[in-house]
């Protein structure tokens, strides 16, 4: 597969770690909410199986944050997404899929509530901050809408436990799973949640002071040294095998929250108001037609553009939307778009990938339970 | 400097084009509205001379539509931008900044009236569609707002009239500059405009059936030959010495219209409805404090990834957006966001990059008035 290189400019912004990274191996950048996110140093397969055994900084500074203050914060917030904020908690971070008035999927962010008047949206990627300004000027509400200079290092894999220990004390290993609090580090106060885009358990360290940030990333090296710490990036293989949906990729406008396994953070039962609950409400009775499933093919590489679509005979079985060679299954393994017909996991698909017909078959997600 | 692959995934979507451009000799891609957008084939500076010489094809489908249908539409665009579009007429292309209710700028589209209810939005790198969605949902307004399958292909360069002559036929070249039409290729329909993001002169054909594009494109090719024709890209040395603004570079949701240099494109006289307005006529009352102009560095080379700041002793004259070598004044010129006090065109300042100090001074843009 041919290689191209990334054009930089100050429309993709690098971060705060930028010249860190790009000076311990850095070979290949993404872009994410108009900005560098690194998505290679050693090689996907090498770090994966690191990632899993010991511990990785990454720099997901591109996991902006849509900021949004004042009197009609929780409604501008609530407004946007499906999922029941009614009881939320200062101090918890909500997997919640961001929809339009039509029910589709803008964005799957984790919304953290800092305060009764002040919440983060810690976005995938896409301007939500545009749709909550629209709202927010269309319906005259008292919420001011943001993007803070908050830059996210995700500290992630088993050792991560030990090591954010050993810098920031003993208080972090009692942070439940999606939960934040404050901690401080020489003088200065991070903001870190019991979170991360891995199923090997870790942290992330919002930071809002890049000189501090930077001292913290040089410590987190320092210190992490027995335990093997490597820079690192999001996973495709562990993400992709643990079941983590990508937005942009597994799903898009063009999918409601049903279809991409979000039941439980859809509320369609309360009086809450949210755009696209009628829409949600409609769905919810007449049940879907497509879903997102597994996949496995018999392949050892594939690259994406675009979604590929998978074909049963002359029927059309779904839409193949990102894949990636597994070492631990030995094939490429997927995530795809499936028609309701073909749920049935006895199904098998033929895709056609640069003229060469492949085989494949259908399964659940995730491909490897293993939350930590 | 050291360079960095690109990671694809679906999440950056190819274009109709992309295997194309790939096989023609493509070395760097950017993103764009979510999409891979063509950066470099054989260098910025040789396909700069060619550009200024000859005719290049480039894909920027990256340039997306919002599309905005229904009896509110017009309401709906007029709301989002301070240009006052009351008189503007089916078949022409409209540049106007996008601003929010704060008056700063989140998008510099060409807006394109299709009919009296239908608009395309075209737009520079922002979820333009998210903001209107917001809009429409808030304001309950009759306005679908989608991004239809539309990829354009733009035609630039100084032989891009006899080539589309050549192609699409004599009626081609009556088109005037910012009209738009649509003309017919072996039996399929064209939506055409003279326009495109280089002062060279040319077109964008705005392909609305994949198929046939790609067609198009092969002829565009093979008729091209005997006017040297090659695949181009945006390109930066032609555009910034040209003056023309990029969003997310040169300007963004920190600075407002008047700062960017766009007063004739300002409503703030009438009594149309748009958002900003209010701040607008407050900032045309106060005057503004800074604003982008040129700017020239003793430097034969430069990359961006954030703003640098320009320095005059100790005091801040303000900050380079956009930067590149220009073999024309054998220097890098660029375009920077300058402090009121140092608009005098004496002043002269410094910058460091990557440790070192470089002299550079302030100048009017566009650099080159070549308007064809």
């Amino acid at each position: 597969m041919k290689k191209f290189y990334i054009a930089k400019a100050r429309r993709l912004r690098g971060t705060p770690f930028s010249s860190r990274i790009e000076s311990q191996g850095l070979t290949a950048y993404t872009t994410y909410n108009h900005m560098l996110l690194p998505a290679a140093f050693e090689g996907t397969e090498k770090e994966y199986f690191h990632l899993k055994e010991h511990v990785q900084v990454w720099d997901v500074a591109a996991e902006r944050q849509v900021q949004i203050v004042g009197k009609d914060s929780a409604k501008l917030v609530q407004l946007m997404t499906c999922r029941n904020l009614l009881k939320s908690k200062v101090g918890k971070c909500y997997y919640a899929p961001i929809i339009d008035e039509q029910g589709n999927m803008i964005n799957d962010p984790i919304i953290l509530k800092l305060d009764e008047n002040k919440w983060w949206i810690s976005l995938a990627d896409s301007d939500v901050g545009l749709y909550a300004k629209g709202l927010a000027s269309g319906l005259k509400l008292q919420a001011e809408v943001s993007e803070p200079d908050v830059n996210i290092l995700a500290v992630q894999g088993p050792k991560s436990f030990k090591l954010m220990e050993k810098v920031l004390g003993k208080k972090i290993t009692e942070l439940k799973f999606f939960g934040f609090d404050y901690f401080t580090f020489k003088g200065n106060k991070f903001f870190i949640a019991r979170s991360g885009w891995s199923k090997q358990g870790g942290y992330e360290i919002y930071i809002e002071n890049r000189e501090a940030g930077l001292n913290l990333y040089d410590e987190l090296f320092s210190a992490g040294k027995e335990f093997n710490i490597k820079p690192g990036c999001p996973n495709s293989i562990e993400r992709i095998e643990s079941g983590l949906l990508s937005c942009g990729n597994d799903f898009d406008n063009g999918d409601n929250p049903y279809e991409c396994g979000f039941d439980k953070y859809i509320d369609v039962e309360s009086d809450i108001n949210y755009l696209g609950k009628k829409a949600l409400v409609q769905i919810s009775k007449e049940g879907i037609k497509k879903k997102l499933m597994g996949v496995k093919i018999d392949l050892d590489k594939v690259e994406m553009m675009e979604e590929i679509p998978l074909q049963n005979g002359k029927s059309l079985v779904g839409h193949l939307r990102s894949a990636v060679y597994s070492p631990h299954f030995k094939k490429v393994v997927g995530i795809a778009m499936i028609k309701k017909e073909y749920w049935d996991k006895k199904t098998s698909f033929e895709l056609e990938i640069n003229g060469e017909k492949n085989k494949g078959s259908i399964c659940d997600l995730p491909f490897i339970s293993n939350d930590k």
